[in-house]
């Protein structure tokens, strides 16, 4: 009865059961890694890039693997066997390595950061290498590995820590930022009796992480820099409303106030099938907010997603969301005849929303509201802007959005609401990489084209030819396709079928006609039906 | 025998049991709210800021509840109800707001932050809602939660973390400054098979809990903000040299090197009855070190008191206490011929004690001892000193206090002794808010007084009477009447039967006279006896 | 089958078995404390720093101690009494002072900073006295205290956390940096099934551990001033390599890139005798990467030490150790055909280093990877340090080191590899007193010797005859005698008979003749012999 509870063993996100005889390793944003009998196969989603690659695996027994924009790694934790493959590398000559690893020492899991290997090892190590196979360091974990993922140059682990409460399993995570030399670490709130089912980072570089349970979590960066866990929602429970066994996990977009998962949808087996090849579907799910079905909750959920999930550059579209949410809030509040909320509401606006809940309160017959924001806000909130403005031409060259929803502390008889704002002014310091000048998504593909400097022909020969055209043809578009998230509002689940904006169409099946590229902005009408985010063969 | 221990279950502190009939459910700085058989009772210390408030309990069972000077929460984990009432509210058609939880996340805990309503739910959730409702953020415990208080707008959550070592507890704390949007966690350290009876911020903010085992101990800012646990004091062997069973904790006063106990004596019973109201009685208690009762240790108390609890803005008055007892321990030590710790206590001291200590030191014959201190202490001191003038008027607008007790590391011969001296450094740099101008004692009513703009008499309609009077007459005196705490080095334990501080008597019974306000400087020197900190009915 | 693991009982680093009838209390840079059957005697490595003393011990029954440059500590955890011997002095009539401790609060552990006393007890305290006695601070931990070690004011705490894996112990560590007033703490990695056995901080502070499985770990300072857990290597696994039971670990000189252990050396037994009086061997140790056995993992482990352990303010010379490292890396990985991997160690080199590389490819046949280092890296290199040069001159006058390791990641083609590399500069900002100009090893003697001020013959009588003779003859030769440690790219373990550079011999059995100082040039290059670490008596 107080025998204690049996530890997970390790796996890789997206990966299928090991006792199927026709397996995932992987599926992420760059392709997949499946795994028939005696034989390995990588497929790109975008064929184009590269051509898929089969590796024989009677011998080598390759369990586990990963697969960046440059590299495969794949490693058996039978035979201790490591093979990596870069390939895409200019030196022609020798684009395999692999290592033998000590028979003590076993692999468990390995990851592929932007400039780094990371071997995850039985005896609880973390081993880092260069891409060429350059040891660099050892860090030791506290208990097994129970997962890995890297997005970059960070690497997130979750392993093992202790025993758990009674019944329950302990977890912890190290977060390291290779480049930047962070070391960060915490535990992970689990709830009781489940286990975790995935984990990763988000499109733009946020950490989340699914129970069985279908609690979906994120770790938040403070203003502190630290890693606050929040609930996020609830797949099971979601994909119950569908009608759904579950979904299974394979990505999150969460650029632009958005929230998107991409994933598999489970009807009666536990794992995706490898035939027919499954469809990805494109879901977006509320926020696990008390009482989600009334609108109040659901504009709720809508702002939370804007304050959680914007990392968007365009200010001007940015504040056009947020002061619609915020007006729609208002409105749903003075309807319900809650002025001291609709006032609370006003504390998180603009000065431009603020007149248009002004004019709004007045027309509706709520004087003394409107005389009261009038009062309180207004003259306060355009004082504020114009110093803010003043003080960002003066010092800040990068102008940086006005922290409309962080009110100056002056006037303490006015409360100051700050609803998860702040996580978007630390991740802009502290991450700029992640804000890349493509817009919305992250495609992989593309992104390296941009950053690659002039003498990329040299070196990256096979890209040249593919990315120039869609280059010029998809960044316009990505500036003007992005009001779908409103649409949120009124449908709890909105199993998208019309992914308008192209940009997140990554995963796409994609005929590989070159004019695809040249009539994207015609086409992208005409493609209004379930996109399949898969490569079907 | 090997079989875990029992978590124990949530709490708030100050409520007593929930087996009982009628019980309290809170009692803070503010008022009590209490609940008999089919009806809870809110009543205000100072009946002149609110008159008491009366709710039926037949259907909702409301157990738990919290109270702010703006808001009371009470939610019941039995109907999953949850009840907010703006009584401060300019909102006056619509001052109640309720919100049903769902059925499979229990309610076990509320808190009242300035501006934030937290719950805390059997999923170890906590969910974070503005005072009118508007949902925030959910942020995931790692373990089930075991209490949960509130100051301005931080949040500090005690839970259970993993199974602790065998027959033991073990909990975690999560620390949230929900403005500056900080998340700080650490594990709590408890005595072996002990458990928590009490936790909350002090009157300055600073986080206390209290072990059944009587250990009281702090989580002390370091200068590099992390939370250093301290052993403060052991309240239970404290009472029983009293002859006391124990003292139940109601608040902590730490104000201006103080370090005041509100509690309730308990001679047989477990809890405080409600019938007859209970007496609240101030207690000074000594520092857990060795050989408390030795004079050696009482001034090391002392001082460890004036370094620990030191918030005052009023330096002077702050140095002549420190100096006094510095001087005080400098002649403990040459009376005992101790030279070697007379000097050390030298290094801890400003150029005005350290010519004091010269003077004591030839007098008392130890001629060497102070031509040591003039040639290596005095000159070095004077420096130091005036260049730290210096800079002040150079650099930083708002005159600190020269840190005299860190003696720059310019000469490694006289080593450095800091005694947790960098607290008071940090705190006046962390948290601005904490240092009111009202003096000693955050008197939450009045604070809010003074923080209230001109327009105030529109939206504070019930306070407008009192306020005015209270302000002019109590302000100058605050500042006159802190050369309590150096009493203590004579008693042991300091029953405060006089509280020449009127500004603490927040608690104390009322007699709702107007003339009590303006009477107030020659009142204090009459009420010489026992003040009654409750409010009988 | 289920009952928790026992814990193990709490020990001082180098201390023997307490059930040994005469046994070493401790063995640390500045001599030993040894505890015969009812005496204590505490014997100087350096006779002519202080005479060895004797302490009855039939009554007192002292079990643990430590000993620094200052003074002496002593405690029984079954008395309770605790002496200090405060040795050096200025106060002749009293340089002893005890203190006897509650008889519930049992001491566990002793440890001696600079300024100050920490105190361990079975309450789970850490008290914290000036050595003087003046109390000043009592800090909790959460579980049990295991060991304890101090180095300068920094104090580094190992204790029981709560239960571990089925099995497992789990331990947390507190790190007290007590000048600076900062407290962090982490959980500390383990092996399972494992126990600690030794923990403390190296010659230069970095804090490491060793299991009795023979691993020893460091934790890395990175720079965001986490403390990262590195594994280094395998003591157990390299004893057996040398046909030795163990190595009985008594320090770690980590300076200028080097990685030496002291050790003494097991047979059969498990805990080294008092007579005769132990042999100390210095060792150097490979790190424990994978497949160290070829010439490829060899390099590897030398350029991390270099970059784990280097703490040099000579950059020069610290520069040319590091080229000369990168370019045997580079002709290993051109002799291979690993022209990719041959690119990435050119990533690590500095201008100087990419000329030499660019010289060896041509020559050796590589002409397109010579004309791509030249093209992508000489010119971008050349330009980045020349910027940082200007940037220096102009704003830190202490001239740092140009971080060559971090490439600039303007050009992301060139993808960066930082191996451990900030970990140097990190300290090189943070810890500003670990760097003493007196070079290689942090001599506690001479170090001593070097911060003392003019007015220092009326306070250190004793010193004054031995140092200046000492300080002049030695300082100089530091500076001559660095090249030794790439010697070991050869031998795997190197277990050093010569130690040419005498700035290690501090442990050195010393023939009391004044000469010896005088004639330590020429008698450095005569002792070519295994030099006794040891005081023979």
């Amino acid at each position: 009865e107080t025998k204690p509870v049996e530890l997970q063993e390790s796996f890789q996100s997206t990966s299928t059961s090991k006792y199927l005889e026709s397996r995932f390793l992987l599926w992420n944003n760059i392709g997949a890694i499946t795994c028939y009998s005696e034989q390995i196969q990588i497929s790109f989603h975008d064929v184009s890039y590269h051509h898929s690659i089969t590796i024989d695996n009677k011998t080598d027994k390759y369990s586990i693997g990963d697969l960046s924009l440059s590299a495969i790694i794949l490693a058996s934790s039978q035979t201790g066997k490591c093979l990596c493959i870069l390939y895409q590398s200019w030196d022609s000559n020798m684009r395999e390595w692999t290592i033998n690893t000590e028979n003590n020492d076993k692999i468990e899991l390995v990851s592929l950061c932007e400039d780094f290997i990371a071997i995850g090892t039985s005896q609880r190590l973390i081993r880092l290498m260069s891409l060429s196979g350059i040891q660099q360091r050892i860090i030791r974990l506290q208990g097994p590995i129970v997962s890995m993922s890297s997005y970059q140059n960070q690497l997130w682990i979750i392993h093992h820590s202790t025993q758990g409460l009674p019944k329950e399993q302990a977890m912890s995570y190290v977060l390291l930022n290779i480049e930047n030399d962070h070391y960060q670490t915490g535990s992970l709130p689990l709830i009781p009796k489940t286990k975790l089912i995935w984990m990763g980072f988000s499109d733009s570089g946020k950490c989340f992480y699914l129970e069985k349970s279908g609690h979906l979590s994120m770790l938040r960066h403070t203003k502190g820099n630290e890693l606050e866990p929040l609930l996020i929602s609830n797949l099971k429970q979601e994909a119950e409303k569908n009608n759904l066994g579950s979904y299974w996990l394979l990505g999150i977009n969460d650029f632009n106030g958005k929230f998107q998962l991409r994933v598999i949808e489970l009807r009666g087996q536990s794992f995706p099938d490898l035939v027919p090849w499954p469809l990805v579907s494109i879901i977006s799910l509320p926020l696990a907010l008390y009482q989600i079905d009334t609108e109040k909750s659901q504009l709720e959920s809508d702002y939370l997603k804007i304050k959680l999930f914007n990392n968007s550059t365009d200010d001007e579209e940015f504040s056009n969301n947020e002061r619609q949410c915020l007006i729609k809030m208002f409105a749903s509040s003075c309807k319900s005849n809650r002025e001291y909320r609709a006032f609370e509401i006003c504390q998180l606006m603009d000065s431009i929303a603020l007149q248009l809940a002004v004019r709004y309160a007045t027309k509706s017959g709520k004087i003394s509201l409107a005389q009261k924001i009038t009062d309180e806000l207004i003259e306060q909130k355009k004082d504020q802007e114009q110093e803010e403005k003043l003080i960002q031409r003066a010092s800040s060259p990068p102008p940086a959005r006005p922290p409309t929803s962080i009110p100056s502390s002056k006037s303490s008889s006015s409360s100051s609401i700050s609803i998860v704002s702040s996580a978007f002014e630390e991740i802009k310091q502290t991450r700029p990489k992640v804000i890349t000048p493509t817009g919305p998504f992250s495609n992989p593909f593309r992104k390296k084209v941009i950053t690659i400097p002039e003498n990329e022909t040299s070196t990256t020969d096979e890209l040249s030819k593919w990315k120039p055209s869609v280059n010029k043809s998809r960044l316009p578009a990505s500036n003007k396709t992005t009001t779908i998230t409103t649409a949120t509002i009124q449908s709890d689940i909105n199993v998208e079928t019309i992914t308008e904006n192209e940009d997140n169409s990554l995963n796409t099946k994609r005929k590989i006609d070159e004019s695809e590229n040249n009539d994207e902005e015609i086409g992208k009408n005409k493609r209004n039906k379930l996109q399949q985010f898969a490569c079907n063969r």
